[in-house]
């Protein structure tokens, strides 16, 4: 995909603009720590040995994947909802992964005429018959073969196979025997990694899903089905993971922003932090600075999957290097901070590292991006609360 | 403000079909019930004496807003953020309250700007010298006079003078002192009734919220400042009211559609609930059904102000009245309902009462409404994620 094919939304008025003159609440992204994301995680899917495939839910924006396929190692995308992978099919990734279980034909129907009408390489993934069954209706509907993989539950628990029960083996024949899909292998989310409580717990529940994923394929393997691809998400496991062998696929969508999350789990240092929230000191109490973004903008996640620590993300008045208050509360559109005491006046800014970036992003719709405290770029997120 | 005068988007292909042929996830609106909920809140603000100022930051909708402003008593506004105020000054509304303790001009000036353009009347409120001087400089650039309340912390400790302080005398007097601003009385939100464990610890706080302007009110009046206006908000501090004696208005935002911590509360009954998520089944493990209704939709919410009870809300799969099943975990797109081995298959459809509607209407963005389970319209929240 080159940057031409996509649809980029920019506000060329603030380009130049400063930092300090951008209206809050707002999301910035530093370009330089951006990019240094991206290159990691490219340079570590190269030594893996692995494709990269990066979840898009994360930030939705055309001009974020665009940076991910040209120069970020990215061989495709992964995406949440139909209507979220459509967006990026229609602006021309070549590469679409669907992970969810989609069970009504509705859906697919758009996800597969606009795949058709771009010659999209499109994969989808299920966990039941029932599953199976609504993708190959509507492959067969529109006279294509798609891919699919057999979602793996390796302990979230959340959806995804039970992968030593016969059910697995049951449900990946019927992938393998239905005349219009391609039946690709399995596909796992460790999301249960962001619960742990060091990197070395981290890494074990990688190592985990990696050798549940080589079992399964043997034993699909053993009933005369074969399988080529293993495919395994989540930012924290793929940080902290050992050993990416035997692996083909990896999906990642938090490492390019990473968040309070990444921080508390160990998997990121604050350095690497390219997201944050900007806001403004609106009112001052004895014991709360107010800011001007709640939870319509930080949203109320403690972290990923309901898993999470205190508070609703850290704020710092002079960048992420000084000491930081935690915002304690929020409401819909305010935000308590416990000042201390502390110089936090009226009208003073903060840059706020949420707890989960990947909600806000959803939230905003739009990201400003800088450098030297300049805003260079504004990016916005096409795909923002694609519900369907 | 006639239905003409308002920029209605409304998706007429919709209109007619089943409730169960929508896609999901989505908001439907039992239109007889908002209806009665509409109702209601006139029937008692004018049983009160009180002019009803709807909170329309739970709806962001310009029908809804047409519907409370035509027939249900509404005699105005109140919005959360200046461009979500503007949405309503520009489709119409004559008199808006903007109750944000707004510090930055920029944001002021368009609200003036919009409001000289239609002949808006408008309110403002600040709680410090500096949110007084930002409302006065921006008055004085566009040559008008604004009205402006002094914000009063009643209990919540978030936004608000200290009642007792001889602060508040002295802001009340920056504003009455100030050529551009028409100092029209005392503002407050009981924010704090959301985390009441009774009805009577909820009248309680209404009445303390009472007592506590009219005391203020007198210290105001004695340094010879004129108070007009008495205006207290919070649907359950209003629903649990005993007396309204010397308050002029109420700025309930919640009761038109109501939630499941308005059932916690016990402020309503369920058969109250205008407002729900309906959702599908995608998956099914031992423990958990899982719907296509996470943290992008139904959001983290625990309730108001983060005070609220267990999981993310009730799915109902025969309509509100069966038995319900609660949300216990939620990640951005799945939904964790423990299904405690009963009937709940893949495709089967829940009507999920969510912890607060007010912020799942501003995630999603648009809502059906229904009737004998027929869809007879469908509203935008021409508001939404209106953040500035």
């Amino acid at each position: 995909m080159s940057q031409e094919n996509l649809h980029i939304s920019l506000n060329v008025q603030a380009s130049g603009g400063k930092l300090d003159e951008l209206e809050t609440p707002c999301i910035v992204i530093d370009r330089r720590r951006l990019r240094r994301t991206i290159e990691l995680m490219r340079n570590l899917a190269e030594q893996a040995g692995v494709r990269l495939r990066p979840h898009v839910k994360t930030h939705k924006s055309l001009a974020l994947a665009s940076h991910q396929l040209t120069y970020g190692g990215a061989a495709g995308i992964c995406a949440s909802k139909p209507d979220e992978a459509r967006v990026f099919i229609e602006a021309g990734v070549h590469d679409v992964l669907l992970a969810y279980p989609v069970v009504d034909g509705r859906k697919l129907d758009r996800v597969m005429t606009a795949g058709l009408h771009h010659r999209t390489r499109l994969g989808f993934i299920a966990d039941s018959h029932e599953g199976v069954a609504a993708i190959e209706d509507a492959a067969r509907r529109h006279d294509m073969r798609v891919g699919i993989h057999l979602k793996v539950d390796v302990g979230l628990h959340r959806v995804g196979v039970d992968p030593a029960s016969t059910a697995a083996i049951d449900v990946a024949r019927a992938m393998a025997a239905a005349p219009h899909l391609d039946f690709r292998g399995l596909l796992s989310h460790a999301g249960h990694a962001y619960g742990a409580s060091s990197v070395a717990e981290i890494a074990e529940i990688a190592e985990a899903e990696r050798r549940t994923l080589l079992d399964l394929a043997e034993r699909i393997r053993n009933v005369g089905i074969p399988v080529t691809e293993l495919s395994v998400g989540s930012t924290p496991s793929v940080l902290a993971a050992a050993s990416f062998e035997g692996l083909t696929e990896i999906r990642p969508g938090n490492y390019v922003f990473l968040d309070a999350t990444a921080l508390r789990l160990g998997v990121a240092t604050s350095e690497q932090v390219s997201f944050s929230v900007l806001a403004t000191v609106v009112s001052r109490n004895g014991h709360y600075a107010i800011i001007d973004a709640g939870s319509k903008v930080l949203s109320s996640d403690k972290g990923a999957h309901g898993l999470g620590g205190d508070g609703f993300g850290w704020a710092y008045r002079d960048g992420p290097a000084g000491e930081g208050f935690l915002v304690e509360r929020l409401s819909e559109e305010h935000g308590w901070i416990a000042h201390g005491h502390r110089e936090l006046p009226i009208g003073a800014r903060v840059r706020i590292v949420p707890n989960h970036s990947c909600v806000v992003a959803n939230l905003v719709g739009r990201a400003w991006l800088v450098e030297n405290n300049c805003v260079v770029d504004s990016w916005a997120m096409e795909a923002r609360a694609k519900l369907l």
